[in-house]
């Protein structure tokens, strides 16, 4: 088990790097986006620094706009995160591997049959980001002229996650006895069938898959709305937060908890990690003009667009100045929390000002320093009850990666704040989660009926 | 470029054996189905002898029957075919990787990029073998009582192919520039959007993967239907096929070949890949004892329970006489072709008879006898224009595949119809297919259009 006075460290690499303009940087080598190699060498490096884990994004569409600037954004192409991390976990060992699938367009079935295999194929790596989908594009690549508004999309998730947790349980661990001399391949008593039909979904079961070395993968969730809150705080292992600074990373820290007491859980069962980009140098002076250079490496278009974005996309701001303030903004259907958030994040800015900072960091909180200083921070909030760790949004890769492997994380291990090896075996182990039992074990099951899996 | 005089050969592992009582032969390892060292081993055993391709089934669904043999079935759990064969690409570096998917239970713009994802981790070695999907236990997985008509099945296939290939051509091999001082990354010029509105889809695309090494992964199909001829001969590179003799391949080879060319192919675009079984011992007796002793561990009521799926699963045998002759069968909206082929072979034998027969085999044709005996029968079809190749189903392993390596395939290479190495690189190289070129590189794209991809 891990130490509770040791944080959790987990790289998001968002393929080519996390800073809009990162893959720019002299230490970026976004060419290689859809090389296998590049991946591996971010992973290895990632594991050999001991993070707990690593978490790909997914988008099933297209998210920038052309015409305006399309051409200087690199998040316009990616692989398939599953399929990714199935290989990224053949040149790992440790560390955990997180995909991020969404409730939206994909089949709880299909979702929980991929997801398992993967974490058959880690021997017990494997983690599930569960998101919602908002934008008009990915409902346009799935026979939709609109994404789902925000109480069905939740709706959906819930019971997305419940169909899924339930397939997981299809099989008991020991099923399988694989007895040649009696022909017994496994015991029909210890197999589950589901028989779900619910307002989303109607999925008979059993999944066809064994059940996976950590009973059920790791749940990820981010969302930060009050639906998202009630969701992750019943069914995450793990929430992904963002907050703009100390204060109000304690205050989520402690609220979002007592959610987690309130739907029955302890509160170590569900660990908080605000997302940081981190941009690191010797000095701080150092530090401090590479993320400047960022910043004036975004195309202004580029910043106007992702703040379009982030408003929840039903604005065109060019219709404004961009050295005014923001106008009112519409109501969303898509992330309500990211909306309220980037509005309160524009009091006293202008347009362009809050573009820049909401396109530089993106939903991360931007730490720049030197070593000791982003170490300092880190400390600071794991100590203050803000964070059971991070997630590191690394801006530019591989630089600013193995600047944060070789600068802070030996600073966090010296403290006796990070891990400096792996004590278990699987994402469960390094989290200090139990292996979920299987709930059905040992019950009788009506599914288990001659009549439920009559030949097709 | 491979020879036209030389042979190609795909591995059909069918997880732990293609042989229904496999499992329980000495020279299988069942138990480590989920152990992906163990499809590690059957991979680099299947490459170091230089086979084409390995393909993995697939079935979103339980398939046997709960009652009455359940438990000595071991095709009851599986692993995610696209999973597990990007875990393989990492752990090989020249074989083919062909993944199973259904065109039922899944939705084109995921399986496109799933499978182009393959493409590029696997550096072109993925295939894509297309099915529908046709039994009742997969429909109750995904919201529906009963599976898709047979002709309902076959048009959406055929539609969901034509998206996945239009997908696959969303961006020109070079649009990826990214130039870090112009801050260009890709040019817009070079994106296709996809505006696809059809009878089963609405995908506006484009996909957000680069265009594969291959271009497009490798389309195998296996449909022997009327209409699942028509949807290959188009569309396939590969058919697997399924003869009882060397007439009956014949007759198909020669009228295939002339369906590919009608739809406007040369002969040689599409290879046909008759599956056999082979059961390889130092002599033909030796050879036949196995094969004798794996029909006796068939249990009867697998043995029958097959039967009725090969028949379309909508009659109960049991309500007959084992030792009778087959009742009238009613026609089925599963593969009729499977049935006619099933109903013909049970001229003259008893119900039981036949069943022990599909079972042992499954849809391959059983190949008994010493190595010389198994590759001159491989020989003879491939020489009388039977064949293109075959597909190897594995009836145990890895001893079966390890008969075959050690035995078979030496004795084809000193003849010269087999290769001693690889040529090439891809999938499409070992098979002597091109690389199709993107029938968009260079048009003008009216979905370049700035009004395409608004903000969402």
């Amino acid at each position: 088990m891990p130490s509770p006075q040791q944080m959790h460290l987990m790289l998001f690499p968002m393929f080519t790097g996390a800073h809009v303009a990162g893959w720019r940087h002299e230490g970026a080598d976004p060419g290689r986006m859809h090389d296998i190699d590049f991946h591996r060498e971010i992973v290895q490096m990632a594991e050999q620094a001991k993070f707990d884990a690593v978490f790909y994004s997914d988008a099933q569409g297209f998210r920038t706009i052309v015409g305006r600037d399309v051409h200087s954004r690199n998040d316009v192409a990616r692989m398939d995160p599953l399929i990714l991390l199935s290989a990224l976990a053949m040149v790992s060992r440790r560390i955990g591997l997180i995909a991020t699938l969404s409730t939206s367009y994909n089949e709880p079935y299909s979702a929980a049959r991929r997801l398992a295999s993967l974490d058959h194929v880690s021997h017990g790596r494997a983690g599930w980001n569960v998101v919602t989908s908002t934008t008009k594009n990915e409902a346009r690549n799935f026979g939709r002229e609109a994404h789902f508004g925000h109480a069905e999309r939740y709706a959906r998730a819930e019971e997305f996650v419940d169909v899924a947790k339930g397939l997981w349980d299809s099989w008991d661990d020991d099923a399988f006895v694989v007895d040649k001399a009696e022909g017994r391949f496994f015991d029909p008593g210890k197999l589950h069938g589901l028989d779900h039909k619910g307002k989303f979904f109607s999925v008979v079961g059993p999944l066809t898959t064994a059940r996976s070395p950590q009973g059920h993968p790791v749940i990820v969730q981010a969302g930060a709305s009050e639906a998202g809150q009630a969701l992750a705080a019943r069914t995450a292992d793990v929430v992904f937060t963002s907050n703009p600074n100390l204060e109000s990373a304690q205050a989520f820290y402690k609220a979002f908890k007592a959610k987690v007491v309130a739907a029955g859980r302890a509160p170590a069962d569900c660990k908080i990690l605000p997302s940081i980009q981190p941009i690191i140098a010797a000095t701080d002076d150092e530090a401090r003009a590479i993320a400047d250079n960022l910043v004036s490496l975004i195309h202004p278009d580029v910043a106007i667009s992702m703040l379009e974005l982030a408003l929840g996309g039903e604005i065109d701001l060019r219709a404004f100045d961009p050295n005014g303030p923001l106008p009112p903004i519409p109501s969303t259907e898509g992330s309500k929390s990211t909306q309220a958030k980037v509005i309160a994040m524009g009091d006293g800015l202008s347009i362009m000002q809050l573009a820049r900072r909401i396109a530089a960091a993106r939903t991360s909180s931007a730490l720049v320093g030197s070593p000791e200083r982003v170490a300092d921070e880190l400390e600071a909030w794991f100590r203050a009850g803000a964070a059971d760790g991070f997630v590191i949004a690394a801006p530019y890769l591989p630089g600013s990666l193995k600047a944060f492997c070789d600068g802070v994380v030996p600073i966090l291990q010296q403290r006796g704040l990070f891990r400096t090896d792996y004590a278990g075996v699987t994402l469960r182990d390094h989290l200090g989660l139990d292996r979920p039992e299987n709930a059905r074990t040992g019950r009788p099951d009506r599914h288990a009926e001659p009549e439920i899996w009559q030949p097709d």
